[in-house]
């Protein structure tokens, strides 16, 4: 049980604005992630969200509601299939980009759906993000995006979240050489346990086949079972 | 492993504004949560914050610094002995009370002490909130109360906060008959779903140790340690 | 100067995730703030923003970075013709619409310029926001919007946010019958405030033509004047 | 008009967690606007809130509720007496202090009242904040505490904020002198803006005796009145 099961699988989606192929500082944090997967022989994928013109809305497929395509389709067969996912975004303003919320609105589109446990879709995996900016924001963006992620089902492990962020002011960014950020002990350090405790989380609920379902299958609630709870008699 | 540990113990804080014996609601819903651990024999300690003087800081005891009394020190026996914390708060102004900020400033306080594994102290622990308002703002002060826990080393459940919120606008509170409030059964299910999971998660830990400390042993890391981290090389 | 100017210009832009001419609940409720504009004689514009197919980023024109057309160009005429600024958005998982965001961020694109005194170009504007939401969320995203927009230049007059929430959990939305929502009158009085705040402000802003540009010249500052600001000495 | 009105009077509060004498980060940063107020000639108060001992609740007077001795009682004079707030804060775990949540609870408790135009008390007034902290987080407590000015009735100018922060993770605060700070020159920027647009809007408000009552009266809200407001017909 104290061992990285590696059959895990991992879903990176990086939610930039800049498409292909301009440079992401946000891609260049998430990949000091990716490397310790590679090597401890975790797959994954990883998506460019703004290359996969994914419509806005909170359908499941927004073909049926006047898009003509939709390229959340493949990204959604990979967040399903895996046991992590990891948001990366960038931040302008204070807040986490449009395509990051657009993506969290995507995965919402899906919430309402139950597994063969009755329990919501996302149950049973965990997640986290990777933040980076100039200079402020991280913890902002990481609160709002790791409820998301709690919210629908996943379970988010101790200090889930690692970002960059320099001096207050405009300045340069994660892979400008000038910033020092690679060398920022911090956020290196952030990363690494990010990313071993989403491995240790994800471990430990695969090899319990996910939460238990007492007390959390959606289904059942429905259907009026209540375990323990009673309703306030006051 | 399904099988909920019913060592486990929980410890419950209402941060209310209010002093004893005001009513409060935020205890009204949190009670709805006791009762289940009651009915499944899990042991909990309750505390009203605002009746314990605690003083503002983030040092370990405020008394060596200008204040005659800390009543932090006796709630703080109880959460590091507890599996589980569960936060309560009212809303004021679209916000968590400053009650519940003293709260977590006192907590980040010890934040940086480490277990017998060179983890942060809370590692191995889960946490959860619950939230009452008269119209607005529960995932606002749930996403800054989760973040806040599992930044300092709680695991975070799946739907892991509840809440009770009436229309926009003035009106009856969680209490009052005539808000219909105890029949929300939004309300009923995520208390109860928080509840369980929070539960299902510290049994799972428990069975565990706790977390594993490959990659998050914040000795080891301050040490040298690097585990399978290399640094950016781009 | 008791009087509202109405040479006065109000932009309206609707950040619903629908695309025209599927109802919005968030025009519904914008309605009533246009139609007071209309009964004083103000002019302004409506926009709904999904149907404008605008890209996500922070260039002041997307077509120069690989995107064929930029819808955003004619909104951004009317926003700069505009002494009011008015965003309405509907709430998804507690936070504004990824289009939403998308605005603000494109709004940002442009904060660097400056007017022809030498300030911030969205200096001597006014702005506010309208929600609607089936339960909760309406502060956090007021208090996220309106940063944004003083952020960048906009002068924020007292309650500039209305909205509209119904009890916590699924339920009617604004437009909806059932939901009563027509007949709140603390959501028919916000936005009431917020529109003749709006006015106001801008009548008075616009009869001193603007802010006066002694000590926040962006211009001059780069220039080196520094008026009454001397650096920290201790 | 484009004159500074130099009978206006400014109330400086730090939400500092730390009591005197201890040196606090956040007050060296209000300095720097005290400092222009004072060769501008413009008259203001300076609070250390936490040495007040100011009680939490959302009441008046709290010594009619259980406490011995209420300290907002003198401060809430000031802020009355004054044209401009300015709420100074550090940011610990990436939120505002828990004694500045304290003070506008305090703030908001006397919201209700209105002035002699019948308007909410805080009417014709404007606010700013001004924050510190190591690393993150400026934008996200800003954006807090100019909605809750806003909420009651405060008016915000342009860019009302103004901060300093280090890079990501643990550093030297804003008065060491390892930290820089001082030479920041985007936070020097902006703590002169926020200083002047304070006093530029606090000038013109002052010259038009606050905002007109059209529109936004409370009292005759309440008694019936509606202006151009009709309530949706859809």
């Amino acid at each position: 049980m104290n061992k990285i099961n590696n059959s895990i699988k991992a879903c990176y989606i990086n939610c930039t604005l800049k498409k292909s192929p301009n440079p992401s500082h946000t891609e260049g944090l998430m990949h000091l992630s990716m490397d310790i997967m590679d090597r401890l022989g975790v797959y994954y994928d990883y998506f460019r969200f703004v290359d996969y013109n994914v419509p806005p809305g909170v359908q499941k497929d927004m073909t049926d509601h006047g898009y003509r395509s939709d390229g959340f389709i493949k990204i959604k067969k990979s967040i399903l299939d895996a046991d992590i996912l990891i948001i990366g975004t960038p931040i302008w303003l204070g807040e986490k980009s449009s395509e990051c919320v657009k993506l969290i609105e995507r995965l919402y589109g899906l919430s309402g759906m139950t597994n063969e446990k009755g329990q919501y879709l996302y149950y049973g995996k965990v997640g986290g993000c990777i933040i980076t900016g100039n200079e402020d924001g991280a913890k902002h963006v990481a609160m709002s995006t790791l409820y998301a992620l709690q919210h629908i089902g996943y379970t988010i492990p101790p200090q889930a979240d690692a970002a960059w962020l320099g001096e207050v002011g405009p300045g340069p960014s994660y892979l400008d050489e000038e910033s020092g950020a690679k060398d920022n002990s911090f956020t290196n350090r952030n990363i690494t346990f990010m990313t071993y405790n989403l491995l240790h989380l994800a471990s430990m609920l695969k090899g319990n086949n996910g939460l238990p379902n007492l007390g959390n299958n959606a289904e059942a609630w429905t259907e009026g079972e209540r375990w323990e709870f009673k309703k306030n008699r006051n």
